[in-house]
């Protein structure tokens, strides 16, 4: 079968491969899913691994199919599989569980263990390839109705759990009523955000550097978010016009923007960071202010990776809002149509929105 | 009376003042308690208000008498006082309520207001004078057993009130059972800090820039804590010696420490920020770096400032323990011997620490 894959820690070898494709017989206990992949999402994380920035290959092996973001149909399942049956659409989680207390009470997204792995990403293959199969512990079931928007379940789950994060940390306060947000980044990870925090009801400005207006720009203004360009207000000055913020959601991939936003964090306020930054790039910051800021205003940053099953299953309900709001941000043609995924992972933008729908 | 108080916005000013005593009556509804001072600690604020970096004097008065850990005994009481009477040893609160929802609750040091009110450190004199008077409602009772550490109440309440916010962010974990902590700075409320941390069971490594042995080494060690002098071992270095650590209380006033506080921090881990840094220092750090760990580790940082009254009436327990360890730190004479608290406060070290017993 076709995948894409690169060479882990080599920059640019994004290719199309082809190896066997895999069986449902490969999973013990008679638990395997064989999945048909009809789409795969692309996001910074799949850049940085192109760019040799992040990720490894699994064992024995010297390519890494990219690809976190799956959404498929089951082609066949193992005699011990209740869950799912062949014809169901479904989307698997990303990271497999360690060894951590934290992985054994099912919340591997909370693991203290040193190595991950994660579908995609590192020492497991992803989901950019015709076929995949997994234990069908790590496989979710999306409703029918949500075939155009299942691709955006697994960025969604990221988006939910660093909020539930920000709102579980904010319990300290005894009251807290959140009025305005910030998002940092207006890519996947960043619309998402922006459509989570509108459905609680903030007001949210949506920073990206791009000037308006664009794709984005207008999805973002479509659900009655504001979208800042930082080309032509900073951060930290756009916090001053429409902040302060009282939850602050950061998805630039590009740190400065984590310093700028602890400074534009508001009293009690809450910055969770979801950025994945594996460069070592080095910045001069106002270090007595941020910290004096944290101090008086008794503020929170939180870093949150990855979701845990539970947030998979949990949040069907943002994607129908995701489908209202036409919001379908990144994701890219199933395999036959692979041509747009390179593109976009190589040169940061997506070719085409109107040829990457469902094409399987 | 005698005071000592400081010209606020100008550096160096520290003073030994004279003015008329506060009586009884000049609080509200005969709700009012007249306190003789026996004993305030000094701590890196003092040194910071006499720096003029910080600390703004009261509406009308171009002088801010200093001092916000108090220890006295009530000399008199209005009518309507029911909870404390002429004898009582007590300790009063710093800040007091503004008009936000948090202060409204009883929680005023989470007030999301612009101007705070605090007793010795803005817009209120503190309780280095011979008397101060207040309102019953911020009296809280010390028993007479404990008048040996009554002073150091006040910082005990800070600590606390820290690790409470750490405890309780943690709980989003489910499971949290923290096994190492790291305590950045050997003063006042680092010694504190390293007390509680010790007595939550957790191993206790303390840096301090002072190599050891002196006295505050040697306290930590008493207690079964580890002194790391960072003159011999960076913070990032010592991490990687005694971490990695699941919780930090960063008490050095330095914030430099603040961002090798966020390297040191493990995974799952918590930094607690209770410096107050009112310069304008700016430093390099790893942006990428600091933020990533943060992302993949699913750290949290949380600044903390002042306590609620509820832990002045809480952490007696606290000072038990602490004058088991013999740790009383940083507290100074009342007025009459408050030469060493001059001294103090201007070169950064207290003089004789037998002569800074209680001497009403």
């Amino acid at each position: 079968m076709k995948a894409i894959a690169v060479k882990p820690g080599i920059p640019n070898t994004l290719h199309l491969t082809d190896f066997p494709a895999p069986r449902v017989d490969e999973i013990a206990n008679g638990r395997g899913v064989l999945v048909r992949v009809l789409r795969v999402g692309v996001d910074g994380t799949d850049k940085e691994i192109n760019a040799a920035e992040y990720g490894q290959a699994p064992p024995g092996c010297d390519f890494l199919v990219i690809g976190h973001e799956g959404f498929g149909q089951v082609e066949a399942v193992g005699p011990n599989v209740t869950e799912v049956r062949p014809g169901d659409y479904v989307v698997a989680t990303v990271r497999r569980p360690g060894s951590s207390i934290y992985d054994l009470i099912g919340t591997n997204d909370m693991t203290t263990d040193d190595t991950y792995f994660e579908r995609g990403i590192n020492l497991r293959h992803g989901y950019m390839s015709q076929y995949y199969v997994d234990d069908a512990e790590f496989i979710v079931k999306i409703p029918q109705g949500l075939r155009e928007v299942g691709v955006l379940l697994e960025p969604t789950t990221v988006v939910e759990k660093g909020i539930a994060q920000a709102y579980e940390i904010q319990r300290r306060l005894r009251v807290w009523r959140p009025r305005r947000a910030a998002v940092m980044g207006a890519g996947t990870i960043g619309l998402l955000a922006t459509l989570v925090l509108r459905l609680k009801g903030l007001q949210v400005t949506t920073f990206g550097k791009t000037p308006k207006p664009y794709l984005n720009s207008e999805l973002i203004e479509a659900i009655g978010a504001t979208y800042q360009s930082t080309d032509e207000l900073s951060i930290i000055a756009g916090a001053k016009k429409h902040g302060p913020f009282d939850i602050i959601f950061e998805a630039t991939g590009f740190s400065p923007a984590v310093f700028d936003s602890m400074q534009a964090l508001g009293k009690n306020g809450v910055l969770v960071l979801s950025s994945v930054t594996g460069g070592d790039r080095r910045i001069e910051v106002p270090a007595d202010k941020i910290n004096l800021d944290f101090v008086l205003g008794n503020k929170v940053m939180v870093g949150t990776v990855n979701a845990r099953l539970w947030f998979f299953f949990t949040q069907y309900s943002r994607l129908f809002e995701s489908r209202a709001c036409a919001l379908r941000t990144g994701d890219v043609g199933s395999i036959p149509h692979s041509a747009s995924a390179l593109h976009w992972v190589q040169h940061g933008r997506w070719r085409s929105p109107a040829h990457c729908r469902h094409s399987a």
